[in-house]
């Protein structure tokens, strides 16, 4: 159809209505819109081609801010993550991407602001007044054509020795619409395909791979331009030959540098919140 | 009209054909193809909306590749910016824009790679194997909400000291069409005025100002969304209301790093060939 | 004497006692050590190795920490350098080094975080809820290696434009103890001259050359190794061949890179406090 | 003893002469001086303080200039690690170090250019005119304060992955001597224990643990203050009291950025020469 996106509140759209297997909810927190997406038989997940499981979008005022401990964006993306994380147990995260590209740097940016918590002996937590914290481990595996290893791999690797209850992967993926860039968090319970909306799939890094959950955490930072032009006029689909014969080419807003530092910003504090619940959002700013 | 760009070469395209007091020249040399325009009267001007002067679009094999010394995109760019500047005196290099925005810090990477010789004493020069050097400075001005002071100023007070014979400013430029991110270089004779493409003017960085001859080095890295879409479809105006209620949105590619990158170095080194045509390029090239 | 340093400090500790036209006096604010020299006799100046003027030395516990808008550092150097500044009218900030030399770059990088006004409107300002604001632009001249220009010269050059009614210039300095890297600055009313420390001295950067007050702020960020030596020794000269035949060689911190960062932070929250004296020190963290 | 050095050329000279279960042979070839050193009992290796095994230490002219594929000094260090390595199979190559620490950051960069080819396919790599390629992989694990993984750890996970014949880990080491920073590179077939030289100890990294051969290949980046100053006064031993009841602190050279970047440029085209002997080194130097 010549539609791209990786969001599952995309594909919903267009979708026919009604689409048996595919249930929807809508919410408003302060400033944030949630979509709560479940696609629940093989026929949904033919409807929206995507994986059965849960899907949230969280569209919030623009990235452009800086993240403040109160923020509700942070807040919102906190309560939508915390309902798909085990309630206890180590925690594996993995910033995905490549960082010496712009608009695939969020999930390397991102995972630098995580609080490592794994190697903190309880003495010692308790001596700093943190209290009993859970083992949070963190990496960033870097992208297949640098390490000549799927990302899928390296995690499963690192999987076998930290032993976690569940693996949070971020990653930067592909909007149809320029307004989403810098406004929308998508999280889900189906893990992820790296590059899957930007037509250079990869191995998926998901619970059958890694054995354990994967929660996906996705920032749209790059569209296609095809689907730009067909978005602009309105219309359902891709124009016959737009493009003509370049080759498909993703863009992305100008500003991109600022999307992406305030995105990984907001979406660390969001996970730092939610796999410590007890400790303040201030401190947690302070400790990165 | 809606069409946005920097361009001379397709701000005549848009104009009707064989309007007055604009004429161009195309030839082609080794994989550069070079069109030479030059607005000669005010109803020129006019047509174009650029001032009048002499504009070189030099379209060359994408900036994907490496340079290299013998490289024939960097020759012909080193050609047209040789028939520009004074053929003697002191030459002052600006690279224009902001570092922190990867699509607009063109100009600041570019001026990183321009060789330096104005403190290099004759005699040291000499001792260096490299004969009397043309005298060369560098700034990189950096722009107005970081520093408070308009870049023509700066430019200006610099001027004031090293007195030279011509200044050249290196900028990012907008373009109507996303195929000529990466392979496009104009070269113009009139000056600049830092921003013009993508709605944000600010004040003329041309003769009037400064004193002495501007010639200005452009690469376009940017493309209006709206005019994207026009352009996929091939249309010569933008759709009505392309963008709806939406900003004026600028876009670039995903690889805007790898395009600035292999632009800066490619136009460097034609920069310092044209201002040391007796050395060797591949001296050069280790120089910097 | 093989004793390199920059702080009017450490030379009034290499002379004699009770000098005559060096008077000294020694404070405590906060967390701060404040030690105000005043050299006012040229035979003070030859006992010191440094001109005529005022010195001021803050020790504050180490940069290591996140600087804090309430931050007892912060506003003792805020005090001190207010008592140099001219009391209202137009102030240009420069950063000086190279931004490629990690321990170079304290001053570019400060200047990154130093507020720019002179290009806010009055009405903006209200609009803003800011008041009036005191004109402040900036500017990171560069290296002389880079830009075939000297530093002096630059700076001279905007100066003719902007008309400042004083120049903050913003360096990094030579310690001769390790121990003072990471917590002290330096305030004089002198100028400087990049490099003296370093044994690369350049043009000064003073009120002869200006045309107006030059205030320099300086924070330690290398030690001569021979020094150290010595100083580690705790001998008042570098032994006698110490070094033997190796070049003189400057080191710095293995943690340098946190050092700057802080540093710069530190410094540039302290200059936007004394020029914005209105202004809550939280808004303006918030601002830049 | 209070001399801190990870290099065994070093721990040799301070060991008593002709010392049981150490052997060593000097030989020079081009610019470069070679040292092999044989650990070969455990006496030897209590008398030197590293374990059983090979170390050879490559000192040549400072890292200061650029790396060229016909570098003498280049092909010195490929040479010593080639008789290291498995004469087939595939390598797992990781570069240690914490990249926002600049003397640390060598093992990080390095891995930048070290060419991956496990991806690669047969076909392609014929298609390319490169023939069979020895399957590589690298990683750049980070380190354990951001990680919250052990270093052995994530090795050993991605080991699990790759089953390499053998690994090279790249890593910063401390040295008795400053004038060593900038042109010595220590090859051993005994592994790593990161942060050894720097008080800093972490677990070690070796055939033990990772269960195939580890052969690491080091280049000095700091040295300890107190040692400095014992090296510079040409005493064996640090002084009683230096550096008082400061800590101790490690330092490297001003000019650290300019080290590493050539070092790192240095030591991976030696590696990727090693690995690839039968492919130009000059094709090398442009495939990464």
């Amino acid at each position: 159809m010549g539609i791209r996106t990786d969001l599952a509140v995309e594909r919903r759209e267009m979708a026919a209505d009604g689409c048996e297997g595919v249930t929807s909810e809508e919410l408003s927190v302060g400033s944030a819109r949630i979509t709560r997406i479940a696609v629940t038989s093989p026929a949904g997940a033919a409807a929206v081609g995507k994986p059965m499981g849960r899907y949230v979008t969280v569209e919030v005022p623009p990235f452009f801010d800086e993240t403040a401990a109160d923020d509700t964006r942070r807040s919102a993306i906190t309560v939508e993550l915390s309902r798909m994380l085990p309630p206890e147990g180590p925690i594996l995260v993995a910033g995905l991407g490549n960082s010496d590209i712009t608009p695939d740097a969020l999930g390397p940016k991102t995972a630098e602001s995580i609080l490592a918590t794994r190697h903190v002996s309880e003495s010692l937590a308790q001596a700093l007044g943190l209290g009993p914290l859970r083992p949070v481990s963190v990496i960033a595996p870097g992208v297949l054509g640098k390490t000549g290893i799927e990302t899928a791999e390296i995690i499963r690797g690192v999987v076998t020795q930290v032993q976690p209850a569940a693996v949070i992967v971020i990653d930067a993926l592909a909007s149809r619409r320029l307004a989403r860039l810098g406004c929308t968090v998508q999280i889900a319970d189906t893990g992820i395909t790296p590059g899957s909306g930007v037509g250079n799939a990869r191995r998926a890094i998901d619970q059958t791979v890694l054995g354990v959950p994967v929660i996906a955490v996705g920032v749209p930072t790059v569209v296609d331009a095809a689907t730009l032009a067909a978005d602009l006029l309105g219309g359902e689909t891709a124009p016959e030959n737009a493009g003509g014969d370049q080759p498909p080419m993703m863009v992305t807003p100008r500003e991109i540098d600022t999307v992406i530092t305030h995105a990984a910003d907001l979406v660390a504090l969001a996970i730092n919140c939610a796999l410590h619940p007890k400790l303040d959002p201030d401190l947690l700013m302070e400790l990165v």
